[in-house]
């Protein structure tokens, strides 16, 4: 007799988004509290998904000619200095080195809130000619920001990313580059996370400390707050000039680059749990699951189960899928809830009849949808099943954000259209950062970004009345 | 007419070999110093040798079980101090975060100079039943320990590594996993970086602060003078019960696991390049090696021979090799010099009377040998050249192990040898730290380790007369 286990509860998402979100990282076992405030753990299968991403993005990354380096981690406060808006920026929530060993240091180390300086400051000893750009860089490795209220991979102290860093001989190519770069966060969002974005330019306001421009993907959780998925900044050539970066160029005339960078971080990872987590648990997308197809063996102690959940694991795996066999003494009941928690994509019974019939059946996560299938075609079948996930997972996603994108002409309106609906509220702004304040303090909601695709909503600005340069995007934001 | 470009020199080694290294090191644009005293930058052609690295290590470990995970980065002080001899090890070298954003903090945060804590800390929160066991963790990140004197990937202030962490429910296992992992480094470094090691126990003055056994890989450089490779450590139930890590077991009573770690680290690139390089600059084991064959055309101007080189290039890559054509305006002895210094391990040569003859040269770097070979052969051809290279170097680096290993029955002998020879010099010990220390003193050199493979030199301990317990090898380390 199987040995009953208590399936673990998790909160309902109605009941209790933030709770719900918690239950998940905690119940799926992504990740833990630290005993440092603040600081995070990513628990082996958290990590195993970060895993799966960062392989997808340094592939995407390295196809367009990037290469990964590794600065250090500590700062000099006065490199760090040496371009006023970024420490402005950064320095207040920076962590800082003050002891080496026993030695109290003579000048205090950051430790890296992002690595511009640390780019820019070798950049400075080793470009020389136009010849050697671009340089098109890439690390992956933590940060550290001394946030006040944290939660897990939304905002921690320290959270695990990638910085790519690139200079160029001109202008162009670095506008390029930025663009190339958001388009590449683009794609990991749709075709691999499976969560639609928006695709836009930052304010002033809520750019990138110290950039001239800065880009964003934005996307919609299923509690209808939205969440900045990634940024790609241009910053001409203010960084170069500020930490002496020249290169001899063409004409032989001392120039300097032209520069960008472009972040995405584990915060991903709750991004894909807001966007398709239920109920039940965590739902993942086939792409960056770790374990993709789950085989549970029916009624395992009659002859022959195993043998034949085992044959089906290693057909699977043969044809190049993350599958495990769940052979444990634990119930049935047990095994299904315990990896519906988990987000397995897949799952596969396979019991005594099924054998007799020639059969198994296929399990989809997203939807529950029952598929029996000829045991010849098990692999195709899967596929499939895991293609339909993934379809299935982004139609859902993208409809929920379709029909969460409000128009409004004033900032009352928007308000009570935040209240009643969440999402994003679009208006038109005629670009005064006066307007914006005022959007956030009377109707709570942050410019999300101005969208690439603009629209004509009226001709003036629904804030205050002056002609509007441009259609953006608010909402509540994660 | 090609533009003539300056080939870099380096010193020669048999002049000045630290400064050869060093040479290497940077003419190689492998690594470069940063701001920060004592830190260096991993610069793209160093980072993507570490990147191979990982890549063999990661898959070796997870095919024995092991999971990625990733621990915060910062230890509270308090949670440092709970094992006595960790911290009396480990603190005089951290680095400490007094400060966050503005704040004073309460208690300082050590930059992890290793986390065994930190896994301690973890599982004492999510162990439960021995059901659960073991628990076979990894993770790559970099560390800091605060060194007086730094030398690129050999001691910096910061450095890159893995560090497994397991804790297991019986001694007997633990130990297994110890010995495992050793073994694990002892193949990577045979089979893929091609240095033959001496497997054995350090004693317990070098041994892991904390630990109840350190077991090393120590391998010979070009100087002679020995480098510690990686370490397994054995910690029994020391830091379980430290840290209160306990699971119920199989008879229901609370029971500690006990627990092993083991770390290699970037200075396995120090150890490629001291083993393997010569005066022309680094020499790669192609395993590891960013470019395995690189591609250069000869009179490059006449018609055909571009297009020649790039369908070897593709027809190369298409085999499975790392391979990249040079076509810039360099001159071919530039060429040959740089992939030279760049210790790429295979050189195509195609020229117009190659393509004539149907034919194209290899060059091996390690030992010059060119092979003519017939197009229609490239791909085995090459795959041959490259486990020769592969061979030809482990081969001469064993000579260079067996060659200097030397037999002393005195602290004299010992001095005189080493001063004449260098290398590793073997006698027996009574076990005594004060003869340890007097071989020190004396001989200028630390015991590397206590090999497996036991000899009986006599029946005495070298430097006291008293009866003998262990052969063990002496040398001066990296």
């Amino acid at each position: 007799m199987a040995k009953e286990k208590k399936v673990e509860q998790i909160t309902d998402m109605e009941v209790d988004f933030a709770q719900w979100y918690t239950d998940i990282c905690r119940k799926a076992e992504l990740v833990e509290y630290a005993s440092v405030k603040g600081f995070t753990i990513l628990r082996p299968y958290g990590y195993a998904i970060w895993e799966n991403m960062q392989q997808i993005m340094d592939a995407a990354f390295k196809k367009t000619g990037h290469v990964n380096v590794a600065m250090p981690v500590l700062i000099p406060e006065s490199l760090l200095k040496k371009e006023g808006e970024l420490v402005s920026g950064f320095a207040p929530e920076c962590a800082w080195v003050t002891m080496g060993g026993s030695e109290e240091l003579e000048e205090r180390l950051a430790f890296r809130p992002t690595s511009e300086t640390m780019f820019c400051d070798h950049w400075s000893r080793v470009l020389h000619s136009y010849r050697e750009l671009p340089m098109l860089y890439n690390q992956w490795c933590s940060v550290i920001r001394w946030e006040k209220t944290t939660r897990p991979f939304l905002r921690s102290r320290e959270f695990w990313w990638q910085e790519g860093h690139t200079i160029h001989e001109t202008a162009e190519e670095a506008m390029a580059e930025t663009e190339q770069q958001l388009n590449c966060y683009a794609d990991f969002y749709e075709n691999v996370l499976a969560i639609p974005v928006v695709k836009g330019r930052k304010t002033e306001k809520e750019k990138f400390a110290g950039a001239e421009a800065t880009y964003t993907v934005e996307c919609m959780m299923k509690d209808h707050k939205t969440l900045q998925g990634a940024t790609s900044h241009y910053f001409g050539d203010k960084f170069s000039r500020a930490y002496g970066v020249t290169f001899a160029g063409r004409d032989n005339t001392l120039q300097y680059p032209f520069q960008t960078s472009w972040g995405s971080t584990t915060r991903m990872i709750g991004a894909v749990i807001m966007a398709h987590g239920d109920n039940n648990g965590l739902v993942l997308p086939p792409k960056i699951a770790p374990i993709q197809v789950i085989v549970l063996p029916v009624a395992q102690h009659k002859p022959g189960v195993l043998e034949a959940a085992e044959g089906l694991r290693a057909r699977l795996e043969k044809a190049g899928l993350r599958v495990r066999v769940d052979d444990s003494d634990n119930s049935m009941g047990w095994k299904c809830a315990q990896y519906e928690m988990k987000g397995v994509p897949l799952r596969v019974e396979i019991g005594p009849r099924d054998i007799e019939a020639g059969q198994c059946v296929l399990v989809r996560r997203n939807d529950g949808e029952k598929t029996v299938v000829r045991l010849e075609e098990l692999e195709s079948a899967a596929a499939e099943q895991l293609e339909k996930v993934q379809q299935g997972l982004y139609e859902k996603a993208r409809i929920n954000l379709e029909e969460h994108i409000f128009a409004a002409q004033s900032v009352e309106e928007a308000k009570a259209l935040q209240a009643e609906h969440g999402g994003f509220i679009k208006t038109m702004w005629c670009g005064d950062q006066a307007c914006e304040l005022r959007m956030k303090e009377e109707a709570g909601m942050s410019s999300r970004c101005i969208p690439f695709e603009q629209e004509r909503l009226s001709e003036v600005c629904a804030c205050c009345g002056r002609p509007a340069k441009h259609m953006i995007y608010w909402g509540v934001a994660y």
